[in-house]
């Protein structure tokens, strides 16, 4: 059966999150519908990051395996014919071999983090930013921002029911920057805590206005207490930008090794004990 | 009676148009409803752009005179607080001297036209942008559309029901550029006929597909003709984004002597033959 790459952008209003579940509308559901409807078959797919309710994507990323080998403009094309009215699109797809799983072979999640920092509400954009009234010092907070770059245990940073076994991630990236009244924090890691972007940004606004210092931050860090963690960000300001992944032999003989019970935490694992969840979810 | 000028940003999608009208939601009733919730006066507000139906705003502007002299930021906080949750922002306040008329004293209108210009559907912005799939060239575009600029009879450009007295205009500038996905027309007058952006970007996007040369544009301007224009652009993509005005002292000299029955068609009208209408009704 041949397997798809899908790069997918979505308006995360509308939706319960990227997951099917029983209580609302989900992306995954709305594209499993979708290629029902395309070529009758029934799929599951999976997706490199859970993202949450009201979570926005520009670059998540799914496989799905179909029964024929259909060109692969010809399954974006309908895709997106069949996703449609929900704001969901196929952005690219590609063919890929047998060994790539969309979550497990990720080597890299980046998120981009939106807010609105004016006085006047929000008029075009409601629930795709933050509104932030007060004046947010964007140099400060890409300055406290660097305290979270590095090998860390982020339990202050992490949602009170997060499945993850560890709570040590290695971000290797944060940046803050105003662009006129915006002010967008971006971030990637090899994979990210249930919450760890909305709770990092929640507590970065609080040094943007001035309130806390980067040691605040640091000591936040240092804690390793949920308690310690600024208010969390909500999740219309958050989209998943991009997801990077490792090239093909790799993954190839990570799958055979995994499938034939070499590893226990799946093929995702195998840069080291601080992603062993392979969770990607930053939400 | 203090006179504000009020610079508004709105989200044209639920609403009929900038102007009060019986058949539907209209932006200018939804503020002056915020100003008689604000302070109680009964106000009817004059704005410098009549933007259709689905047409938005970042830079539209409106004068408003109110019994009492409130601080301008007290008028701006209320108005916005009262605005709610219609998608229309009071973006600054200033009070004004009374010979300021956000209409007739405006002495030029800048528009940009969005267009999303890629296969996938759209899915943040729907409403916000024209979605646009074959491939634009937008340096052909840009070339093209310099055959706009100076004064010329716009007839070919202008909506069959267009009230202005002359179709002559004067186009200052008009530029189109890609950023990634976005192919992004701005433009420039004192003012503009009815419906005069839409009808230009309409057969630009034509020389964007390559069907028509910098010479067809040439040729339907030249034939004054309203059958000679490409299909009209959709509103979803046109935004009021700035309205200039001149010096205080020469508007009230021409209000005064508006006033006092030396001009027929307004103070507006000093400038020339060619924007008679005064109008600035550019979508």
């Amino acid at each position: 059966m041949p397997r798809y790459k899908l790069t997918i952008e979505y308006d995360g209003r509308p939706f319960v999150g990227w997951q099917r579940q029983a209580n609302g509308p989900s992306v995954q559901a709305v594209i499993e519908r979708a290629v029902k409807a395309f070529c009758g078959d029934e799929v599951t797919i999976g997706g490199a990051g859970r993202t949450d309710t009201g979570v926005h994507a520009t670059g998540q990323v799914a496989h799905v395996d179909l029964t024929r080998d259909w060109p692969a403009e010809t399954v974006m094309g309908a895709l997106n014919f069949h996703c449609l009215p929900d704001p969901v699109a196929i952005m690219a797809c590609e063919k890929m071999h047998e060994g790539f799983d969309a979550r497990f072979s990720a080597i890299r999640r980046a998120y981009r983090y939106r807010i609105i920092n004016r006085v006047p509400p929000v008029t075009f954009e409601r629930g795709l930013v933050w509104h932030v009234k007060p004046d947010l010092d964007a140099e400060a907070m890409h300055a406290a921002a660097q305290v979270f770059v590095g090998h860390h245990d982020f339990t202050t940073f992490r949602h009170s029911r997060c499945q993850a076994k560890s709570p040590e991630k290695t971000l290797e990236v944060f940046t803050v920057r105003r662009e006129g009244h915006e002010v967008i924090a971006e971030c990637a890691s090899r994979s990210f805590l249930h919450n760890q972007v909305r709770s990092m940004v929640g507590t970065l606004r609080l040094v943007g206005e001035g309130r806390w210092t980067a040691d605040d931050v640091r000591a936040a860090l240092a804690a390793r207490d949920r308690k310690a963690c600024g208010p969390v960000a909500p999740p219309d300001g958050l989209y998943l930008t991009r997801v990077d992944y490792r090239p093909a032999e790799v993954d190839t003989a990570a799958r055979a090794a995994w499938l034939s019970g070499g590893g226990s935490a799946g093929p995702g694992d195998q840069a080291g004990a601080e992603d062993d969840d392979g969770e990607g979810s930053g939400d």
